[in-house]
């Protein structure tokens, strides 16, 4: 069955997306797709998500330029969770990581940065660098 | 900080978390906890998730045997997904996939099953078998 009459969306309309680098198989982020930015997502082979805090349509990588590229689209057992492998232009984190799960648990069960920083984010996005739900979610 | 005091459960006290194998990282599958079932996993090293479907905390694996052994926690930037990368025992998903994402969309948007079985799901939960939210959500 096509993919549109597969997927689950919740009360919401919402569906939540696990985006994965196709290369490395790193976990990039997490957000969330109406049917709408799945549609949109298809037809540009651009991802895009919805914005909760906004509530709209949002291209990844619209004011930064880090898009992601869609390569493969995986459908969980119940359909209610996507996972896309994609190339990932430059970074996925707002906050100037690759990736969003940049902190790791540690066995004191704090909290510690591991990620590395590849671009600095006052560079990409000005005064609402700190935002890191700025183009997020 | 503690991760206990980094994670942002949203209104209904629960946060979605994300589960990859360790050792070849694929993603094995997409559930929710609440914080007693973040303590839990926390204090036992074995992952439990909150059953939206039950409204109970569940032992993944509980029925099946299929544990997952937590070997690292990551949380996001914005505090509110985790990534759990773990040792399956097994198999994931109660289809009997070792990943509950085992379908692909092709070329024409339809979805394909790409994994490989590798249990039977009768054998293992009997009559319940053909629900995959069963255990898992």
């Amino acid at each position: 069955m096509n993919i549109l009459g597969e997927v689950k969306f919740d009360s919401q309309g919402l569906v939540p997306v696990i985006v994965q680098d196709v290369r490395n198989l790193e976990i990039l982020m997490m957000a969330w797709m109406s049917k709408d930015a799945l549609q949109k997502t298809l037809s540009t082979g651009k991802v895009h998500f919805w914005s909760r805090s906004r509530q709209k349509i949002w291209l990844k990588g619209e004011e930064s330029g880090h898009y992601q590229w869609i390569r493969e689209i995986w459908v969980d057992c119940d359909g209610d969770t996507l996972l896309l492998k994609v190339e990932q232009t430059q970074a996925a984190c707002h906050l100037g990581y690759r990736s969003c799960f940049f902190r790791k648990m540690g066995k004191d069960r704090n909290l510690k940065i591991l990620g590395k920083k590849v671009f600095e984010p006052e560079k990409v996005y000005g005064e609402n660098s700190q935002r890191c739900t700025h183009e997020k979610d």
